[in-house]
Parts: structure tokens; C-alpha cells; sequence
């Protein structure tokens, strides 16, 4: 069993978010964002999607928040995991599976998951609808408390993703994106991070860093000029 | 009563899917599939539409699963069934209405039903406002499990189908897709039908087909350079 | 007090519809269709939306279900009610109110809606988010069933549509569309009003009319070539 | 502690309004409309999102609303706050945070806002899945009746601004927009607002500014030739 | 050989129009507005085009344009001609075929246009790329000046739209629409027809019919108040 | 006739600007921006385009480009023109129509251009495919070089927009936009009105106003920090 | 050099036509329709495309209109040619290129070209902007008469599309669509090919297929009434 | 003057190619890609767009075509330009401009151009209807051939950007797209760039960079299993 990294010592405020996930009990699965079934997404661009998930892995590294990663058959037409994903978490752990479509069907992925003793699942993959989906329904029912992460996760049509976003409801999944993720794990500017994760800002939302190029030349031009 | 077939011996993981539906207690319900019907759609392209359908037909016969179509007045103008179901799925019951709207409204449709002793009702129509929307809420409050698969039916207007979806939830009935209907019933590639089903991937979500294609040929080339 | 019609003895198919809305327990409530707010309508053409509210007054005249439409401030710049409404249901009540935005807090409008004895309740007008939101939610509270209907109502865009969708969801009040409820009131064909109900049909889908035009000369076309 | 101003006795209808909110009750928190922000939002026109906010703030004004806005590190990357808002609601209470994403996080704020002992939160912001979110799952689970306005919020893609809808609902957050919420403080023409309230419907809905030159001119007209 | 009517004298201001059409010289072609094919138009919506070119025989009626109306295989499944044509404008006059796509390919329908003497061949029909571009095409090289009225014709799709619009440009056609037709043709308040046509307008756009209707409540309303 | 104010003397450079409008040499003509006809546009917001033409009334007046107006009907449905205009460019001459659609039709106010001498014509106006439109080709045929501002006109429908663009690229008129015409205009920011100008960006593209803030927001931050 | 099959006997009308294309001299391009690329594809989806140029495939087969395919690296990451076009038209010609990206640079492609003593080219490829664009711009200069057939052809982004269809136009080739296409071969329905021909209107038109199924119904539902 | 870098000893096939652009008279402008104008781009997503131009900052640093970038008041609100075009294009050459807004009106930019001899400009900028546009039409009546790329700029609204396009082609300007400026550029798989050119693919179509993430993985697979 693999074993995990521990979360930094919490710079978190404590006045609120009685409603957030704790950054301490949170594990990220990421679920077969593979090069074939990235072809076949549809409610978002590919590239949006790489960035976001790439993102993802930036901020797990970034914060100490464990990261296991899954794939479907990729020897196969389904193709590779994108490669970014461990590049960015080294520290990802990754689980084979035996054919199962299903990540919870696989009981290595069920016994990584339950070896963090995290209870806070906050997963993304291709298809949402089934990757995303099936695991996220079982765990729910196995007493977790799951977030889906919408825009780092895709579907084949606009319409499948509305059904996705409404199935995930039903089911007390509870949907985010990708921005909200950064955001939720932040939680607050006075850490030793805070510069870093600025960063990461410009990839979820790409007008953000020209605000901050536009901001920096700003600045440097009152200097200049004072 | 007509008789339908049992299911295969179940070759499903056996670690998870406590949240998903149970092929061998799955039923599926084709409602006014029809031409005249077909021409008042707009919230899916008509072709994407019947290549929806057609791959239920053929994920039914490939997994046993029975089948029950029905159609509102086929003499008249709402037209008849598209042949490609029963073409596809020779296995399938058709039920005659006498002039019901609402299949449920029908006791020989509800017997039909009845007589397979499954549970789980994966339903599907034209529209969906209408006639999967009452028998699926009168089969829900019948005690039934009921999914809708959204982008195997269709509506008047994307309004329509927004409000659609919305009213599915409230009403307690499981909004679902080709995609992830096809997942949920195919569950693992570790069974004997798994080629088969790779081609219906390339149905619902064609441009799979393509990666199908380019990974043959990719593999054709390393083997002849090799 | 003003006298409401007695629905027809009932021709509905009795073995199912338990979820569905009772014709004879129904009442329709058609809410600030005026000119002037029509121009802020941005989720549905204009055009659309008379034509399904005028629909509707077809219907419920045709079935005997008692309407009731009010204004807000019609001389002034929100303009008169679309004179559709009273043209096509002559037997629709008018309730004045006397400034109030909510219909639900003008006590002559609840007299009267008490006074049919019914307990459903169909409302639609504009906008969606206030004229029908506000009564919808009060008479929720107030213990009624009540519908929406999304496409026989508008709003100032396709976000507040949405947000509108939701709170009605939330509120327990049931979304349903114009194509819907007149197929929720038609429920069988096996009725004597069923040419007028195949007319209507090509209202709230336009395409339909055009199916009709086709079927009829097809069949001429046999006949003469036979 | 900055005092609040206290409603004006109130003008509202009795006979409804049981499921609507109480203007009495009602506070509106504004939250990180910021310069820097706004260039990120794209489920919205920023022209729109900040003429739905000035009308707020002009709302609030006009009934005595207490309000309350805050910014994210205003200084930096993120800019200014909006300034219409103090200028169109020169009585809002500005609260400083300390580096918190999440208000609900910053002391101040959440003592701000019992200070006012209103229990009805009307929440804006940007981003809607963050700057809201956050503040009104926390609030909902503090036991306040929470609302967020859509359209005075921003999110980074259509996509995430669904995702956000869908989580409200989820968790017991109203969602309402901004013509609503004119709609649910405004609540009668009986009043002696009225016509400084018919001007704001102008902001939400600019459609309906032209409806009223349409309807002074025809008067004019009319008047002229009579 | 079909007699047409003769124009009205002249009602138009004779200070412009240098560059516009001469109702004079004027003949309008309905080419294959059929039911049947009615159902593949996906550039507009089927009561949007039906209603455009209801308003094109109406105004023709109006202002004594002859029209000239054709189907392609009317028995078959292409469908009748939409029957409001030849009831609004009774004085069209219908050229059947013998099987060819491109009525100018129609020994006939040529003859009939040159029979009016008429230049100017205002066209539409469904497929705009079809059956209007055709016959555009050729009238083209045959030395008249062709208007294709993009919005009363229908096209498969909207990238066929947007090939057409170009194809027609490159080729000489002028595209139009039928509200330019209806003002080209109208050109001056001050005839005795004014009235006839405003009501027009209400059909070419929708929102005008309100707009027509909130002006006479405020010219009402303001009378009734002096 | 009206006198029209003398450009001031030309600020701008020499090098360039061949085939760019000379300012000097311009004369803007405001047509028909009414608001009934405003309740019709569909191919931009109703917002928006009084923005845009509230924005070429305040750089005329800035930069003493003369202005024409003229209105279609202004005491019928059609309705008043925006007030904006004249209050923004006081300079600007209205001229009265006699009921001609075509403003080029009147005679008054094609004098009223020549009086101008000025041979560059920059139109805009509501419908642009009619009041735009006509005179636009009349003024192509008369001699002018005419411009027509696509975002400051309207049209009743996304297809007639891009008719009406198509059509002007036909008949020889050069389609443009308001921020062009701003910065055609503008040419450079070496000359005296330069701040006022820069604000008019802010109303061409809003973002372009928080653009301003936060740069203002960052320099005053960098001063107070150095 | 391969031989081209020589055209039927013509069954042209030969009234018109005079801008039409002339079938017996025409010869249709089909260049890099491969399932790499089609991933790339984002102005019409992949399952249409495909169905599109398989149509063409059949249409040439029936009319006895040649047909050069070529593609692109076919054994490298562009991937195979979709077999469909030469299973469905297996008079087709294959010609391999040595790398070149434009067809035309290709020597031997120009011969195969030639050999065929056409003069008129139909060209469809992917990427439109560049595998259509630079052929057809080369044998435009070289004098051929040359049609880009937009919806059997795939660009990256629909604002790449708009784009070629402007140089399109711009470099006087004639952009077309796959339905015009197969009219314009067509020409008339008095020929041996009608009832093959009426088949390939169901495949670019889908809604047409459901057409003629309702209209087979409605005649055999006339007989058995009779 | 700065010198320029000659071009490589050309590559290209001699067979074709007569319409396309010569990449030895070829000069690459980008103008005024800055922080601030990325915030008003609404035609394309500004990652898109960045991507784009990075992309094509590298293909003319691979492909040694010389590059001349300019900014308008990169000091002041319009922000600094993107630094990624020089990063990656070193040898592209800075002009600063004195307060034009239009390149072509700056003496140095225009000599700077002149300098390299070339005939062939491709320009792409914020705004296209403004930066782009003018230098462009000004180019062109300078006798130049002159390309813009569509998708390597931007405008401030869908509207704008079709404005735009019809504007360049009615002023002779070829628009093109930035996939099309590398394979035009590209010409040959048969050099020794070829591999790094595929990488660019990857970058105007990032689907494509999946597609060769799957062949890599195909072949290894077929390699490990032969």
C-alpha cells in the first residue's frame, strides 16, 4: 500500500467554512483523463480541460493533498494518461485496473482510497457521466462525502452534461469546478503559498494573468514615473 | 404474456456498483420512437437521435436485455416506429395502445411490464416531456426504479428539454445518457462480448470510431516498420 | 363571486396517471401576458410565447378548465394583456389587482382561485421569475400542487430562466411546458375531442402542422392512385 | 460596529408574500465586485453584471436595505471594488479582510453582519462559485435564509455558472436574479417609491426603458390631437 | 399563358430609390415551400419561415405584385405547398413540373416569368441552396436582377446557410430579407395602404405587434385620463 | 438649412491612413433609432446598442464631426428617438421625414447632406437592413464613400444581420464597427482630447473600463508603496 | 495513368441549367478525410461530416462521376483515409503524395487530374482552410472551375470556418454544400436514378428519411382504409 | 535599421503552390497583443488566442521568417505585450510607436517594413477591426499582398469580428487562420523541420496533440506485443 504524504501544518482561518471540505481530509482521484476519450468530449475544449486538470495537479503538489490516478485500458484505443498529470504530482499514486469501466468495481482503487483515511473524495475524469459518475454514486453510498469537478471532467455532448450535472444532484454528489477547487483549498492569501498558488489563478481563468501582467506593468510604470 | 429472455450469467465485478443498476433486473421501455414524432425535435439532431436508439437496440441483444416498445397511434400522423429497434432488437415486445397518451394509462403495457419481474425501468421516448414523463412518474410512484435516458428521446425545444431534465429529479426519477447507460450495463472489458461493445462506443460517441480507426492503423505500422 | 364551468364527465383512462395532474381538479392561472412586458422577454421568441398561450386558452376552453388571468398596471407602461387570452377562453375570469406586483397578495385574486374548489394549479405568465415565482411559491405554501408552465412564460434572459428553473424546483413547485400539459389534459385520443386536440398540436410544435399537411396528402395521393 | 438604518414602516401588502422574503429581514452583502475579477467572468456581459449590481445598490438605497460589501485584496492583482456601488449606496458598510477568499472566514465580517440582527442574506458576487458560495453554504449552515443573485455574480464559463446553480440548490441556497429581487422588495406600485422604482426595472431589464419612452410618446400624441 | 396584374400607379417618392427595386418591374417566386421538406429546414424555425412567407403573399396581394408559385413532386414526400400562399395571394399563379429540381430548367415556369415582362425576380423556396439558388443562378446569367430572400427560404443546417448567403453573393444574387422586402416595397407611409401594412410589420417581427398594442392602450389610457 | 460645425484642424498623422476615413471629410447620419423599433432588434441587446450610439454621439461632439438625424414616424408606433443622441451631440440636425421609409427618399434631407460638402457618409441606424440599408445604396449610387456602423444599427433576426452585412459588401458600402469608427476617428493619442477619448473606449468595450481602474488601482498601490 | 469512367448518356434537362455544373464534366476531390484529423474537427460534428462525404462517395458511384481520393501521411498520426469512400465508390483513385501538404504540390496528383480531361473540380477535404483551401486556389489559377463543398469538409474552430468561406469566395472558387451538390447532379427526378437518388436525400437531410417513412405509412394506411 | 534573417534555401515543392504565400517573401507583423486589449476580446477565448500567437512566434523563429511586433502605449492602460512572442521569437524586431493608433501611420514601423524587402505581410492583432485593419488596408493600397489571421486576433464582439471579415475581403486583404499560416508556411513533410512542426500542430489543434499522445501509445503497444 502506498503510503501518502500529510498535509502541512493547516494555515486555514477558523472563523468559517463549517461548509467546505478540509484541505487535511481531502484525497483527489483522477479518473481516466486519457488521450482516445479526450476525442470524444464535447462540453468542453480540450485544451480547457487539460489545463484544468493539469491545474489540479499543480495544486495537490502545491498543498500536500494526495492525488490517486486510474486508468481505463490504456494499452488500448481508450490511449495513455495525459502525461502532464504525474509530472506535476509526483506524488500521485496510480492503480491498474482489470478491465472493470467502473473504478470502484476495482477493489485496489477502493483499498488506495480507503489506505489515506480520507473521507473527502473530490474526483474528475472521462466521461463524467461514467468515470466520473459510477465511483462517485458508489462512494457516496459507502458514506463519503464526494465533490465532482465538472470542468475537469467531460463529456460527448452539451446535452449528456446537463444530465451528468443533474444525476451528480440526485445522488448528494456534490458538483464544483475547477476554479472553486482552487479556491475552497486556498482558502486564505496569509499562507507561505500564496505567491504560487496567484499562479495557478492565471490557468483556471487565463484573463487573470493577463490582469496580472497588466498589473505588474502598471506598477513598474508609477514607479517610473514617481 | 410473451416471455423474455434471462440474462446472461453475470459476469459484473462484484466490488461496487451498489449505487448502479443491475442488468439482470434492468428493463427497457421504447415509447413512440415515430417519424411524425421525430420532425417535431429540437433539442438533439434527429440522426444522433436514432443512432442513440438503434445502439440500445443493439446493447439489448448483445446483453439480453428485454425490451418493450409501444407506439401512439402508428396509422395515423405520428408515424411509425423507426424499424431499426425491432430490426436490431428482434427480441423486443411491441404493445398496441388503444389511443392512451400516457403508456402507463395502457393495462396491457403495465402487464407487460409486469410479467419480466424487473424492477429497474429504463425508459426512453418522444418526447420526453410526455411520454417517458408519465409512465415514468406513474412507474415511480409504483414502486419502480426509473431511469430517463435524455439523449434517447426527445423535445419540442431546448426549454422543454431543460424543464424536462429539472422535472425527472424532482419527481425522483434517475436522468441518464446513451453513453452512461451502455457504461452501466457493459461494466468491465474482462467478458466475452467486450469487442462487440467497443463498436457500439463508436455509436454513441462516433468520433471513438475514428480513434478505433487511427489506433489500428497505428498499430499496423509499428508491427510493418517493426 | 364569478361561477366556474363543471368539467365533462371524465374520459380518462383510469389505470394510470397517478402522478399526473386531475383535469378535473385543475386550474389554469395565466398571469401579466401584457405587451409591454413581452419586449423584456429574452428566454423564448415572442412569438413562441403568445402562440403557446394562446394555446393553451384554446385548450382549456375546449376541456372545459376554468382560467383565470389578472394584469399589473395594464394602462400603464406595462401594457394590456395579449387580447388572445379572452378572445380564445370567453369563459376566463379577469381579477383587477390593485398595485400589487404578487398576484397571491391581492385577496380578490386567492377569493377567487378558492372559490373553484380546485386544488392544481397551472400558472404561467411574465416574468416567470416574479409574476408566476411569487403566486407559485405562496400558493406551494398555501398547500396547493402547483405547475409552472417555463415555455408559456418569460424572462429578461436565458441566466434568470435558469436561476427561475431551479428556485421553482427548490420551492416544490412542479416545471412542466405547453406541449406537456396539453398532453397531461389530453391523456387519450379515444375522446370526442380529439380532432380539435390533434389541431392543437400543431401549435406547440409547428413542425407537427406540417407532418399533418404530409400525412393528408399521402393519403390522397394512395387513394387517387388506387 | 457601524450601525444600520432601520426599514421604513412598512408599505407591503398582507394577504401573501408567505413564502417570499421580508424586506424588514433582509441584508444585502456585495461581495468582491472588483475590476481585476470582473475581466475573468464569462457567464455574463460585464456590462450587464455591473448595471444588475448599480441597480442593487440604488435598490437598497431606496428602501432603506442595509448592505455590506467586502474585497479581496483590493490592492493587488485583484482591484478596486466597483465604485458605483458606494456611490449609488453611500450607507454600505465596507468590511476589510485579512487575506480570507471566504468572508464568512473574516470575523469582522460575520460579526458585521449580526450586528444588523437580520436573518435574510441576500448574497452577489465574484466568482459566484467562490465569493458566494463559500459565505452562503456557511451562513445556510449558520442557520441564515440565504439567496444568491445570479445575475449580480459572475463565473468563469457557462459551464462552471451551471455547476454553481446546481450547488446552491443543493445546499439550501435560494437562487434568485437581480429582477427578482427588484420584484420581491418592491412588492406593490402602492407606494410612494413607485416611480423611482419603475426607473430601476429600466436597469434590469433595458427593453423595458424603451417600452416607457414608447408609452410617454403615445400619450404625448394622444393628448396633442385630442 | 397566365395574365398578371397590373401594379397600382405609382405611389412612391421619386427623390431616392435609385439603388432599390421598382414594384413595378417586380415578380416574386415561391419555389417548393413544402410541407415535406419543411421538416429538414434547420436554418429557422418552421413557424418563423411559414409566417415570412404568409407575409409575402399578403403583401403582394396588397400592393398587386404577381406572384408566381411551383412544387417540386407535390404528390410525393416532398409534400403540398403550404396552403397559405395561394390563400393570401389568390391571384399567384401555380406552374407545375415534370420533375425537374431547378424550376428554371422548366420550359414552362421560364415562360411564365417572361410572360410578365417583369426584370426584377424577387425568389424564395426551400432548400435556399437548392431551389432558390438554382433558379437564381440562371435568371442570373439570363440577365435579371435577382433577390434571394434569405429568411423565407430554409436550408439543412446553418453552415449551409452561410455557404448559400456566399454562393448567392459570388453569383450576382442580392440577398435580402423579408423585411427589407416588405419596407422596399412599401417605401412610404403616405398611401392609402398604410394602414394594411403596418399590420404587417407585426408579423415580420413580432415585437412590433406588441409595440402596436401598448402604443394604442397609451393613447387610450391618455385619453381617457384629459 | 443648417450650418455644420469645421473640423478643427487635422491632428493627425501623415504617414498612413490611405484607405481610412478622413475626418474632415465625414459626416455622421443617426437614422430611425427609435424606440418601438428598438423592441425588434435581435441581433444585438437593446443595451448595447445605445451604448454604441450614445458613445458616436459624444465623439462627434468631441471631435466636431457633424451629425444628422432623422426619425421614421417618431409620433406613431414607431415611437421617439433615444433622447441620447441630442443630448450628446447638441450639434447634431434633425430633419423630418414625410412618411418615406427611405431617408434618402426625402429630399430634405438628402439637401441637407450636400449642404454639408462632406462625401464620406458613416451611417447607422434601426433596421440596418432597411433604414441603413437604402440609403446606403442610394448614397453609393449618388457618389458617396459610405460606411455602415453594423453595432450601432439592428436587425430583427441573427439571419437578417448577417443578409444585411452581406448586402452592403455587394452594393459597394464598407460595413464597420463603433470601436473602429472610434479609433478611425481617434488616429492617435498625441492630441489634446486624448483623455476624453480614452472613456469612450470604456463604452465600446466595457471590460476596457475595468481595464482603466485596476491600472489606476495598481499605480496608486505602487506609489503609496514606494 | 488510371481510366475514369465515361457518363451516362446525359438525362439533363436542357432548358436551364446554364450556371449550374455540367456532370459530364466534373470530377470530385476527396482529400485527407482521416481519423486523425477528424479529431480535429470543431465546425460540424463527426458523425455528420462522415455521413456527408459518404454520401458523395455514393453519388458519384450511381451518376458515374469520377473520384481522385489522396491523403495525408495515411500511416502517421493523420491516420487512415475513412474507408467508407472507397468501399462505397470503388471506382474511386487513390493517389499517394510524398509529403506534400497541398494535393497540388503533388505532381502525380495533378496528372491524375488531367487525365480525366475535366474541367470542372468538387473538392471536399480536412482541414477546409488548408487540404481544400490550397488545391483549389492552385487549379483556380490553373483555370479549372472549382467548388469547395463546405459541410464535407472540417476546419479547426468555427471561426476558421467562417474564415475559408471568405477567401473561398475571395479567390473565386464557388463554395457549395453536400445537399446542393446532390441536387445539382441530379437535375430531375425523370430519370432511371430517382428512386436511388431520393435514398441519399434521407442521408443529408436525416429528417427527410423519417419523411418518407411517415409518408410509406400514411399511403399503406389509405389502402388498407379504402 | 535592423537587419533581418534570410530565409533558409527553400524547401518547397515546385509543382504547385501558384496561389499560395512564398515564405521567402513572407514577414510576419504582430501588433499590439497586449494584457489590457486581451481583456476586451470577446471572438475567441483569449487562451485560444495566446496560444495561437505563441504558435506563431515559434514557426517563424523554425521556419526563419522574419517578425516585426509593435504595441499602442504599452505603458499606459492598453498593458504591456504578451511576453511569450519575443521569448520565443528572439529575432522578432520592436517598434515603438508615438501615440498612432493605426502601425502604418508610424513612420519607423513602415520603414521597418520596407527594410526586409518583402512583399508578403501576415498580420494579426487586438483589435483586428482596428490594429489589424488599418495597417492592413493602408498595406494593401501600398501595393502589398496582405494577409490577416483571424484567430491570432481579436474583437470586441461576435459582430464585430463577421464585421471585420467582410471588410477585409471587400479591401482585398486575405483572411486566413493561424493553422492555415503554418501549413501554407509548413508545405512538406519531406524537411528537416518536420518534427518540430508536428509539435506546432498540436498547438491550433490541441485535439491533435492527443492524437499523436495515442499513436505513440499504439505503437508501442503493437510493439511490445509483436
Amino acid at each position: 500500500m502506498t503510503s501518502h504524504p500529510t498535509a502541512k501544518p493547516s494555515t486555514l482561518p477558523t472563523g468559517g467554512g463549517a461548509a467546505l471540505m478540509d484541505p487535511a481530509d481531502t484525497l483527489v482521484l483522477l479518473l481516466d483523463h486519457q488521450s482516445g476519450l479526450f476525442q470524444t468530449v464535447k462540453d468542453i475544449p480540450v485544451a480547457d480541460l487539460r489545463r484544468n486538470v493539469a491545474m489540479i495537479a499543480r495544486l495537490c503538489t502545491l498543498l500536500d493533498i494526495p492525488v490517486i490516478t486510474t486508468a481505463s485500458e490504456p494499452s488500448g484505443t481508450n490511449g495513455p494518461l495525459m502525461p502532464e498529470i504525474h509530472e506535476l504530482a509526483p506524488h500521485a499514486v496510480y492503480v491498474a485496473r482489470k478491465g472493470e469501466v467502473n473504478a470502484w468495481d476495482n477493489a485496489d482503487f477502493v483499498a488506495q482510497v480507503e489506505s489515506t483515511g480520507r473521507r473527502t473524495l473530490v474526483m474528475a475524469g472521462v466521461w463524467t457521466s461514467v468515470c466520473v459518475m459510477f465511483p462517485a454514486l458508489d462512494a457516496r453510498v459507502a458514506g463519503y462525502d464526494v465533490y465532482a469537478v465538472i470542468d475537469a471532467s467531460g463529456d460527448p455532448s452539451e446535452l449528456v452534461s446537463r444530465t451528468s450535472l443533474a444525476r451528480f444532484v440526485q445522488g448528494g454528489v456534490k458538483p464544483t469546478s475547477t476554479n472553486a477547487l482552487l479556491s475552497e483549498l486556498h482558502r486564505t492569501w496569509a499562507r507561505p503559498e500564496a505567491a504560487d498558488l496567484a499562479q495557478l489563478y492565471g490557468l483556471v481563468a487565463p484573463n487573470y494573468a493577463a490582469v496580472m501582467e497588466s498589473y505588474q506593468r502598471a506598477q513598474q510604470a508609477a514607479r517610473q514615473s514617481s
